[in-house]
């Protein structure tokens, strides 16, 4: 049985002494003052703790079943749907004009940490459905959003994204899925879709499906793929439900984790579909959807290592083990808790620093979307769209090592399914896989990102954190504990961008060879920064003498522990960069 | 479906080019000469490859069922351990006079390699065997021996290991078993253990528990304990079978993984059990078997890594998803094959580059502890005493994580159960828990081992570096890209062992707060080591002319790649240890 508390001072904090959310001009950002986050995070809390998490191991035991084409999802998740609809969960960041309650997007960040560190599988089923409310939102037509927007934002209707086929995951381009069109105006779908999540379920009236098919007659590749709205059940004009759609579930799959998630293959016998945007330019809208669903797919890696650490730290409090080398602590004891060795606490911290920081860097991010988003910073959307291949590939691979390591701190109960740890080790594992695996994050970030708009971005982060440093470099305190260290790390990076300069154009793979180490070498920058800035925020808050002192505090001790021996890795990130292609290309294909 | 080719080839470069086997001046070593290791190890990578890998996948998905007190193996085990048996491969290292084959525990290391990693779950009721066969062989009484021994080296009679109980794991201080005197000089066993594998099964007529447990008046903590040997039916005097004994098993676990191994909870209720070695000093006698177990989970991780790797390459070379950046390499066919994408390139060298250094780092373990038990080399057991906990603890968390980077090379592929990578996944991460959960090793390690003998065995160590490196640094070659990076990882490793001498004497945290970070960094000098050797033993064969000099090529490859790209982790490390301990105690437990 796991335990879960919501890390609400920890969100507070983030919100309103490091990013100063009340403060900044973007729109809708002045509502957001203490008084509101605090009231919608803590009943965010509640449902989390009281409704979500005994639901988490339910679904990971009881998983999902298939019969006669019905799939059905684990005991408690229909009503547990309910209370998200009935609370107005569902389209917290959703437009006003189809329903949605119209918060930045940041909000909804919160938020979602606390809904999927609880319950990643349940989450799914409403993730995807905002996901495909974006792409819809974005690029199809009037008609079609006001037909499927509004049931979609209530989650009434969910949503689901079908790119893989058998035969193709990241290549879109030899997809064989084909759209027909046909007389009124509409596509007849055929084809066969895998790893399907949410593709059938119980929780809602109807599904709407997104998905890319080639219409005959395009151009090959990515260039003639095609967005469609394929819907379980046909919508009639005035709104109600008609004939079912020719899409069906024709398997679930067995899967190592998030087994309270359908993730289903879908068999498209000409289903009637509706084009979204243009024909052919597919590809382009389905982005609109993965951007914000990397995004998401972070918040979930951070929010696992997040439930995770906190379950650790808990059985290291209780369990019983051994003698502090150093004196008993618990003398009157059979032995001391776990917690005073100091490997246990190493772990415990790692994770601690790991989580905090993270849980920093993605409100950043998405106060960044905001600021684009709402407020047309260009250099914002920018920044943001370098950083996404990070916030999804680093915080998912530190976010699954940090699962592990919280499954450690148990010992042999680690293993053992009852605990729970076991499960949040399996869920976690997803998220370096789906909504593009870690290399491939790292090939868009190396391969494209990193030169996107001359270079601008990257330039303009650099920037960030030499106006940063230079800005606070008077805090003697925290120039020498955090902005030097900053500083260090930052110059690694540099060095490694710029050895992708000098290297990556006359051989890519020079570049490309390094891009998984630049993608954890950038990761651990935004980090350190994240650190550097929360220390700035502590101090303040100590200086000002703020009621709870003792948080700030162990904050900087926090802080100073990722600094020290976190932050350090990029020297040997940039050491494997800078040795390039040759030892990574040398052997022959049939060697290895 | 996975695959599994028994890496012969590299076991048999490791035999006799690097470690020259069949020279060495060690009682047996004289027999085995490539013809004979080549025939044995083809004979066991054939049971390796056409029996257990099929029942790998049928092991995890039926695992074990407990019905009225008797625990049902998956389908195929029974038969495939009468294959063993009647092969003769259960007591290979076993002394002749019991049965056994008489073999240096080189031999059985390199074998096991290849069972391990087709079938993890099914090697256990085997590996355990062994185990207590150790631990009987080293403390019992001439009477107990000659009534145990015989029946488990054939493993008609399985063996077991009862330490854990429910509130105690590594502090076995706690222990609550008792074993009160009978009158026929054996002793009544009560109590209750946990996560004790093999624990009851249907596939030996009788199972031979080792067990922990206190005599009433012995002294406190684990000064008390004392090990008996308690066998589930009575043995009677003429060898026959006799009365049920009381132990049964009360539960089975639910694990993450290894499903085809029972891992029981055992009830003892005043099961006779017989005393092995002297009362009260049973911990000594566990320790012997828990050294050789613990080599024995070394093996476990790495050979778990090894299979994974194999299928990983394997997939990459098949799966076309991609174009090569640099061109084209399968113009014809719709994509190129994974392999050609650098990062998975990079992903599959880290794998190759552990296994293959992992592998040879175990070889010579096992001759090791040849030179020390057979040849009575108290230099090479002390040295060996010193890298067990790192066998255990680095090569358990490199070949996890190693699993985990094959798994990732199949995208969403590796998270379906079907495909078999996860199991690998699920099963090796049980080898960072048991037979003391890594953390433990680490402190074994700097808490102990490090300044055992007065620190003898880790000067030899790093004199041993020294030698080699000063042997051969007339080889240009081999100097500045093996020796050269061998030589700064070692002063690396000196400079942190350094650091614990000068500040672990008066504050013992701050040595423990590095210890796995030192664990590490001991393993990479370990693997860089032999690298450097075999680096050496390529370029030997290249200028030889041997047939296979591709093979040497590749080696060299390889092994640049380690010294490169892996090696360079001991400077993290290093800066990770020298920032002591308050980093990592500063918080109070209640912060976290």
């Amino acid at each position: 049985m796991t335990i879960y508390n919501p890390p609400l001072k920890d969100l507070e904090f983030v919100l309103h002494d490091v990013l100063k959310i009340h403060e900044a001009d973007i729109p809708g950002y002045s509502d957001l003052d203490a008084d509101f986050t605090g009231a919608i995070l803590d009943e965010a809390g509640k449902i989390a703790r009281d409704v979500l998490t005994p639901l988490n191991e339910v679904g990971d035991k009881e998983g999902c079943t298939l019969e006669n084409g019905v799939v059905r999802t684990p005991t408690g998740f229909k009503e547990a749907f309910d209370t998200m609809r009935e609370g107005g969960w569902t389209g917290l960041s959703a437009d006003p004009e189809f329903g949605g309650q119209g918060m930045p997007y940041l909000v909804g960040t919160a938020v979602s940490e606390l809904f999927v560190s609880a319950n990643l599988s349940f989450n799914m089923y409403q993730g995807l459905t905002n996901g495909a409310y974006e792409a819809i939102y974005a690029h199809a037509s009037d008609e079609l959003k006001a037909k499927f927007l509004p049931k979609m934002i209530t989650c009434e209707w969910t949503g689901t994204m079908n790119l893989t086929e058998p035969h193709c995951g990241t290549d879109l381009g030899l997809l064989r899925s084909k759209a027909e069109p046909a007389d009124n105006g509409s596509y007849k779908i055929s084809g066969q879709k895998i790893f399907i999540s949410a593709g059938e379920h119980d929780m809602s009236e109807n599904i709407i499906h997104l998905v890319l098919a080639k219409i005959p007659g395009g151009p090959e590749g990515v260039k003639g793929i095609s967005l469609f709205i394929v819907p379980k059940f046909i919508v009639n004009d005035d709104g109600s439900l008609g004939a079912r759609n020719g899409v069906a579930c024709g398997n679930l799959e067995e899967k190592m984790g998030i087994h309270g998630n359908a993730t289903c293959v879908m068999n498209f016998d000409e289903a009637e579909g509706y084009l979204v945007g243009d024909a052919h330019k597919g590809l382009r809208a389905m982005f609109t959807m993965m951007n914000a669903a990397r995004l998401g797919v972070g918040v979930q890696g951070h929010a696992q290592a997040s439930v995770a650490y906190q379950n650790a730290a808990d059985y290291a409090r209780d369990r019983l083990q051994g003698r502090d080398v150093t004196g008993a602590k618990n003398p009157d004891g059979p032995a001391d808790p776990l917690i005073v060795h100091p490997d246990i606490r190493r772990s415990l911290m790692d994770q601690k620093a790991f989580v905090e920081g993270g849980r920093a860097f993605l409100l950043w991010s998405a106060m960044l979307l905001d600021e684009g988003e709402l407020a047309g910073n260009k250099d914002s959307e920018g920044l943001l769209s370098l950083m996404t291949p990070v916030i999804k590939g680093f915080l998912t691979d530190k976010g699954f090592e940090s699962t592990v390591q919280a499954q450690q701190v148990f010992g042999g109960h680690g293993y053992i399914e009852e605990q729970g740890m076991s499960q949040f080790v399996r869920d976690a594992r997803i998220t370096m896989i789906y909504e593009g695996a870690n290399g491939v994050q790292a090939l868009d970030l190396v391969g494209r990102k990193l030169a996107s708009d001359g270079g601008k971005p990257v330039m303009a982060f650099f920037e960030m954190i030499k106006s940063f440093i230079k800005e606070n470099e008077g805090n003697e305190a925290l120039k020498s504990d955090f902005l030097d260290p900053l500083k260090a790390a930052s110059k690694d990076m540099q060095t490694a961008a710029m050895y992708f300069m000098q290297n990556g154009m006359k051989n890519p793979n020079a570049a490309l060879a390094g891009s998984t180490d630049f993608m954890h070498l950038f990761g651990h920058v935004c980090l350190g920064l994240m650190w550097a800035r929360m220390a700035k925020a502590a101090m303040a808050s100590i200086e000002a003498e703020v009621p709870d002192t003792r948080f700030c505090e162990n904050k900087l001790v926090t802080g100073r522990y990722y600094m020290q021996r976190l932050l350090p890795e990029t020297g040997l990130r940039l050491a494997r960069i800078n040795s390039g292609a040759t030892p990574v290309m040398a052997l022959a294909a049939e060697d290895f």
